[in-house]
């Protein structure tokens, strides 16, 4: 039976900040093309190491060599989906953990093929929002695109299912966000709708699931952390922002900032 | 006979504004790589939705559901000149407006070639420089390339000619910015110097100028109102702006706090 | 027999500065996609003109119109391989110096093969961290990727034997950067750890190395001023920064107000 979402411990927080930290994950990002850059600057504030390696054959070898790799379909073509299955392919069998992040799934027919296809391949977890989690479980939603138009609670069944079927963690944020295995499942309250005016902040996030994917220990508890502390850098950063720019930089100095005691 | 161009009305950009409010386009932007984070932050700052969708099944899938299309050539490729084709092609039947914009266009062969090739598929808009203006409506520049060395006024012939042959709004923009239809013209006076010391404004400018392509009503007014909006943002982001860097955060959350009402 | 570095003169860094400002050149950058924006920021910042132009026939074209050409290998694939040859290939002939980046060199099998094959085609400079100029050059290195593990200095011997053997100024950059012909040596200090945490504050110098290898004059000392504008601005910068974030913004303002008269 299922249990009902409660909120996640601030020592659990703690805990995953605290071995986040020390192993400062390098993380494999195959990314769109629109949120490279925030991506990247996202994991290096918060003491982690991106690589975008894009070429099919360095893909593949890098993939193996990294803690954890990000697969994010924002702008999928033939050339990065050739690269992202050589990169999982390497990854499994060397132990990375890859995280599939299904941006606009269920709209678009290439893409939402694309993602079906690539949940057999045992993603260790999944970052959407609702209108995405939806969709690549099954059910139809109201999504036109990029943007999620449903709850994050609404979507809850269906993150419950897709977890269960993919053996991943999924993730389905929004105002607030709930992380479940199947089972279990934690609520992530926090951030802030500025959040929702600044591109990447999705995408950003799904990369440090990934990265909090390569810890050791309760994944479940790793990628709620994940979202957590991403969700407290928005309440932080929206606190001293004027509009969605000046939120940009003071997101990635709280990153920047955040340490694990805080959260004790 | 051509009117010589008058300063947009500010009652004309507070009712284009209030429009765009209640819009909140959905654009589709096939732009170039440099500036496509920077293009998304405009249109989210604004209120409207960017989806960056490049492969070309997908592109002429989603032109046809979004509520305007950019086509923005700086760093053209054959993949992405496909993708543009299938878009355009998906659009026009659609109703969805698509603006051009000719990034470069006169020194560079295989862009001024299919930025040709796109002129007789019926553009809603088009917004360049003086040099790309000119260039592509057939007149010598001095251009290089992606710096217009020539004056705004200067191109607005070039403007008004390009526009009664293409049936779109031309806007031709630098430190003043002329808008027309061919017949009538707007003056769009505003901006700062320090917008041409960041990269892509212009190119943004041309994403924002699709989305107003989005509204019902006069499209003269829209285009010249998309490009007043931009250039007051950025005189007031420039007070407060020490340089280049500052100036970036300033000019978003002068976007976002944009309102209809300051305008009347 | 080999020079000790010793610190790069400021009246150098004031000369060549202010050869900079009256020549402003066209940067034509081949970089990778991660960091295409913060790079042409940087150089318009700085007072210069970044173009990216990647389509092969367009490289070949603009290349030779261009006063400096960054080749950046950090997202290479074999399209943009093969644009990178057609530019260098034009570039040669019309005396266009090129400038080499060789991200990740070393590690991953591909672009380290694609780097030492354009080692043959004359680079003006070569910029990189201690793992990629020693992988260059043939030396062991214990770099996994992007990050460098060596010291600069420790890279000091490779760098010597890469710039005889490339005819190219190569600048090994860490903590203190090191600047060479093969014989001289400059030491450039300065600089900050926050620039390790925001992406592309290297693969913008090399830009930069680029853009002063436009200048007539002495090489040597162009790249190494290049190097100390960019520590100096990042020093700048870092007392004014509460985190990377923060950083950013102050970054590119701090280059922007950077005079030649205050270095003298």
């Amino acid at each position: 039976m299922n249990t009902r979402p409660v909120n996640l411990p601030t020592a659990d927080v703690a805990d995953s900040l605290s071995h986040f930290h020390q192993r400062a994950p390098l993380v494999h990002c195959l990314t769109n093309d629109v949120v490279q850059s925030f991506t990247a600057n996202v994991l290096l504030a918060l003491g982690a190491s991106p690589a975008m390696v894009i070429a099919p054959e360095e893909a593949a070898q890098f993939s193996a060599l990294a803690d954890a790799l990000l697969i994010n379909i924002g702008t999928l073509e033939a050339g990065r989906a050739e690269a992202m299955l050589a990169a999982i392919e390497h990854a499994l069998p060397a132990g990375t953990p890859w995280v599939l992040d299904p941006v606009a799934v269920g709209g678009l027919t290439y893409r939402t093929g694309f993602a079906r296809r690539l949940l057999t391949l045992r993603p260790a977890a999944i970052r959407g929002n609702a209108s995405e989690i939806m969709a690549l479980s099954g059910e139809t939603s109201r999504g036109r695109g990029v943007d999620s138009r449903d709850d994050s609670l609404a979507a809850l069944p269906a993150a419950r299912e897709l977890a269960r079927r993919s053996g991943a963690i999924v993730a389905v944020t929004g105002a607030v966000d709930y992380v479940t295995d199947g089972e279990r499942a934690w609520a992530v309250p926090g951030g802030d709708r500025l959040m929702t005016r600044v591109v990447g902040t999705g995408c950003a996030l799904s990369a440090v699931v990934a990265a909090f994917c390569a810890l050791d220990g309760d994944r479940l508890q790793h990628v709620a952390s994940a979202c957590r502390v991403m969700s407290r850098a928005g309440e932080l950063a929206a606190r001293q922002a004027g509009g969605p720019g000046s939120f940009i930089p003071a997101f990635l100095d709280s990153l920047y900032q955040q340490r694990a005691e805080e959260w004790v």
